[in-house]
């Protein structure tokens, strides 16, 4: 199991903050995050088309998805192990396509995985060296780089909020709310979280939640309906999230319900800060395509049905906010405004490849 | 049964539409709205002190509670039949007390109903008439004028609404929403609906969403974090909601969730219409209690636990929303502006124990 994970985080802690996935001889395991934590179970995929339909199927969500993209690319390799090489490199690269076009709206952030896989495929074609222990080789070192990078946005992130802050998430990704919440014991720092609780699926009562309070945090889970109350009422001195993408332009794309808490957040004068580096397979909105999923999702809750026959559902799974409505970005390299973004990439190192937060 | 209900209206209409409480023979019986439509089972009440606590248990909701306290009303007088005419009027006094502030934001429309029913109990000592009959005789009588000037309100609110309407509502009391849309249906208007689902009781994606749907509307549910999405997207000509309490200085206190929809309403220029006729035992903002509910019904959804042991509750039931997001407020004698509140007051024909809407 440790070939995916970092070697100073033992398999408690990752199961906690992280979304796991990884590959062994021929198998991916991907942790189920849609029943974690009641249960821990593992989705077990026997070829890369199951790992893709497992991230279509929300199996795992903020980091995992890209984690499991790798572990695929590593099965495909497995799975095309006795062809010739240029056998081997279009069979990879068809998976690339595959995998990376399990969920529409990260497609650009996806490729970059897949396509590091692919390079690192070809450089052990060319060693003679087994491709999928190459693609997992590469996965660790990409997350160890991803690991420093996302220590950096918390370490910034903490920075904005103050001593006995009150601090609203939005589904926030439980590796920067993790090392967020490290950071901040580090410092000293006691803060108060409420989480909204992120319908249909719940991610925010039942994983960013779950990390805040197990780290010790005083930790509240609202309703979706609630945001703009708890804005007002209580104090609240940061609103944060995390982000599926980050256009160039400073549009943000993040779970449905970031643009209605920014839109509340900036009426009561609350700062907004998004985390995250800027996408450069995303210049703009337009770039953006947003994920319909299955509309009757949205009528059931904890698998209870809530609405009575021939009511539609409607599921949008992202929403857009524009850079109006965002105070900064949180970088490993610092805050930007969000139509400033152009500075951050004339300065970082990330390379094309990379798992970018 | 028909005892407290309109004449012209059968018990299925009422049950789809109405939140049925009703007294006789020393019983309340109250349509329980925690579980319907998946189940229709009534609360028995064999005291005031049981209607009181059902009201503050959230057994019925919308209008509901002002015909269950009435009943409970004429449950005190069945329960001091025996006592002399002062005993008897001591008696319901203090059951008044009781069932008017049973739950705090409505403690002064409650007192509105409950005094009503105390004026129709000393007619009837004076006239030695049974007092629960009279009790029974007042609420059908206040009833019936409040359904003609809900279908009032209907038909303004209609007027508002183009054809080929796209309207979002927020836990829109079935009453007014049933009138509405049979109103609509009059005049040959084609609507589509969109019904965020309340969390945490799914008020709006149980009860408002069926009511729209039953009368043969188009009807979406989404849940309480896509509101602004909807509202950017989806062409919303209108968003509007009853309330449970209408300041005189505009403020309009409804459903957690509805403060929220206004701002982004506000935010993509959808105008938003409250419907219901301004609250003289409330001059202002100020004169509001908001009702903070058990905590822990937040962290679970149909019964299904959603957050980890630790991780706290907060919940709020209802919100303010200030007159300037508001477009205007829909009376039966036409739409106002939220400061203008004063113009509708000088107007009205309502008594002082009318049930308002």
């Amino acid at each position: 199991m440790t070939n995916t994970l970092r070697q100073d985080h033992d398999l408690a802690f990752m199961l906690r903050y992280e979304n796991i996935a990884w590959y062994e001889d021929g198998v991916v395991r991907i942790l189920d995050r849609r029943i974690y934590p009641a249960k821990t179970e593992f989705v077990v995929c026997r070829t890369h088309q199951e790992v893709a339909q497992a991230i279509t199927d929300m199996v795992t969500q903020s980091c995992g998805p890209f984690t499991a993209a790798a572990a695929g690319m590593a099965l495909a390799a497995f799975e095309c192990r006795d062809r010739n090489e240029a056998g081997q490199l279009a069979y990879l690269t068809r998976a690339a396509e595959t995998i990376s076009h399990a969920r529409p709206t990260t497609v650009s952030r996806m490729a970059r995985i897949t396509g590091g896989c692919l390079e690192a495929a070809r450089a052990a074609l060319a060693d003679g060296e087994p491709v999928d222990r190459a693609i997992v080789a590469h996965l660790v070192r990409t997350n160890d780089r991803r690991y420093g990078r996302v220590d950096q946005i918390a370490g910034h992130l903490v920075d904005r909020i103050p001593q006995n802050g009150t601090v609203m998430t939005q589904c926030f990704g439980e590796t920067i709310v993790g090392m967020m919440l490290r950071r901040a014991k580090e410092q000293g720092k006691t803060l108060r979280i409420f989480c909204p609780e992120t319908r249909p699926y719940f991610q925010g009562a039942r994983l960013t939640a779950t990390v805040c309070s197990e780290m010790g945090f005083d930790t509240t889970v609202i309703t979706d309906n609630m945001p703009a109350f708890v804005l007002e009422r209580e104090g609240v001195d940061v609103f944060t999230c995390a982000a599926d993408a980050i256009c160039l332009d400073g549009h943000v794309v993040n779970k449905i319900g970031t643009l209605q808490i920014a839109i509340c957040a900036r009426h009561f004068g609350v700062p907004f800060y998004v985390t995250g580096v800027p996408d450069q397979g995303h210049p703009d909105r337009a770039s953006i395509h947003i994920e319909q999923r299955d509309p009757e999702f949205v009528l059931q809750a904890m698998g209870v049905r809530t609405a009575a026959p021939g009511v539609k559902g409607y599921y949008p799974s992202f929403d857009i906010t524009p850079p109006e409505l965002i105070t900064g970005v949180v970088t490993d390299l610092g805050v930007y405004a969000p139509d400033q973004l152009n500075q951050y990439l004339a300065v970082s190192q990330i390379g094309p490849y990379e798992m970018v937060v």
